[in-house]
């Protein structure tokens, strides 16, 4: 099988750095680049963490983007509290990690997806987890990307359950649902990777412990930081018995997207109050021939988490 | 194939009387009976327009039970001006069909669902086509018809594309969200045959036309009363290009599963505006082992429709 390419648009978050991880631990990508995005901290410490969680994990061959600082509709960006209790101020559970030796790249984020497009074309998967705000102005700046990329498997949105920022919009596409809706209407080959399906698979202070066991430095790193998350979690949703893995579940579908059920849909982003940000079918397209996204709807639990430790624990064991 | 006994609970309606057209003329299953509920006319209409169609058929040893007036949580109900539009002030586009020879069963409908369901078990399939209110009270009266009753597929919801009277809201289910939650959270094995699959299985008046041609008395009547529907389709949601076979389609899934993709969910009723009647996941109950409603999300649209014209034009051929 010959090796994808990726790329991850990250809000490093938590989550976004199991995601990173992941992509790291997995034989089937190539990991070419980290674009950076707002949601869990503001873009340019995203990018920071990014750069750290890269040298934590030895892969300094990485390079890392910049992108939008904010929303397609604003002009500011501010961390929203429920983001710093789930992730932390620093976006990494206020784990302290060594300064990053590297910086950032001079190419933008969404300078470096088009090119990667152009590049790459089929053989390039992005995977967006944060606000779609740099795959729409890449879209908007060269959309021909739509035709080249072979896919875009996203986390976010809420088809089947309620949105975890209101009833009906799940965070990620409530920071930008113009953007959203610009990428869901696209003809990109999109996988929405939502709610529906991360809410189910779950990690505990359990597998936390396995890490922490093995005593490396990157495993009792993340020990550390995954275990704020959980205690978040335990806060916030004390029902679900463990942390979501959003972030990390979509990337391991982008690899193997016999992990999920889904279904074809052609969809749209609501945009106006109190619907805003809701992940839906748009009707005007319902019965058109073909669909353009992907929607996992449910997702093979202990095949997953199965997948997600072995991988993160012999990645996290060499350093 | 042992027949199954099927008890149909309508606000009759043009797409309801298709779906008794349906059931009439599919030897899979006995209609033992037909429940009156209010929604596209008043209750008491209901009632009439359903022994109308059974004289239209054929039909006079099918009883007709009256159900409850108005939802559980109003004490008075009046039609919507917008089922006026698609149903006709009647019910049935207008057209004026013989007054009924017979009346309506002295027992109520909810009586009915419950000596039925103790009477067949297993064997027995509920069909609701309008609000929930009757199979709630039922409910409440008997709880245990939960694990008697073989299975309820229900015409109403909508889970992956948006309401048709609110952003979220079907019209079924937006009658009396009370009484679908209360249904939705019970042990009920249910199907969910929704605004999902029902906007894509379309019928036009190429269809009609053939039933016309055909010049028996029930074929025209048919023609004539479906044909109000076309054309309210038609002025009301012209981009579908024809009207939605709601009521038929959840008859024909409940003799036949295998016309649907369905996703397994646990799934509540939203009861508070401007969210209320929205049918969707309950992240309280996402990640229990079993899963009480299969939800139809695409639907085998040329197989449905042939069958659907064929049955139905052999139907009429006879009357």
């Amino acid at each position: 099988m010959a090796q994808k390419k990726m790329i991850l648009d990250l809000d490093t978050g938590i989550d976004d750095s199991l995601a990173i991880a992941y992509a790291l631990a997995s034989e089937e990508v190539d990991l070419i680049g980290i674009t950076s995005t707002y949601g869990n901290v503001i873009t340019t410490q995203a990018g920071q963490n990014s750069l750290q969680i890269l040298e934590l994990l030895g892969r300094t061959d990485i390079p890392v983007y910049l992108g939008l600082p904010h929303s397609s509709t604003t002009d500011h960006f501010d961390v929203m509290q429920v983001s710093k209790d789930i992730h932390g101020v620093n976006g990494i559970g206020e784990v302290i990690l060594p300064p990053a030796q590297r910086a950032v790249e001079s190419t933008t984020a969404v300078d470096f997806l088009i090119e990667s497009a152009h590049q790459y074309g089929d053989d390039l998967i992005i995977v967006p987890t944060g606000p779609m705000t740099n795959l729409a102005a890449a879209l908007k700046k060269a959309p021909e990307i739509t035709a080249l990329v072979g896919n875009v498997t996203f986390m976010g949105g809420a088809l089947t359950v309620p949105g975890n920022v209101t009833e009906v919009g799940e965070a990620n596409i409530n920071q930008d649902p113009a953007a959203a809706d610009q990428v869901l209407r696209s003809q990109f080959d999109l996988t929405m990777v939502g709610l529906d399906v991360t809410l189910r698979t779950l990690l505990t202070k359990q597998e936390t412990q396995l890490w922490r066991d093995l005593g490396t430095k990157a495993s009792v790193a993340f020990a550390n930081i995954v275990d704020y998350y959980i205690d978040a979690y335990a806060a916030l949703n004390p029902q679900l018995h463990g942390c979501a893995l959003h972030d990390p579940l979509a990337v391991g579908v982008a690899i193997d997207p016999s992990l999920v059920q889904t279904i074809g849909l052609n969809m749209k982003v609501e945009t106006v109050a109190p619907f805003a940000a809701r992940t839906v079918g748009d009707v005007e397209r319902l019965n058109q021939a073909t669909t353009n996204v992907n929607v996992a709807v449910n997702v093979d639990v202990p095949g997953y988490l199965h997948r997600f430790m072995h991988r993160l624990t012999a990645l996290f064991a060499q350093q």
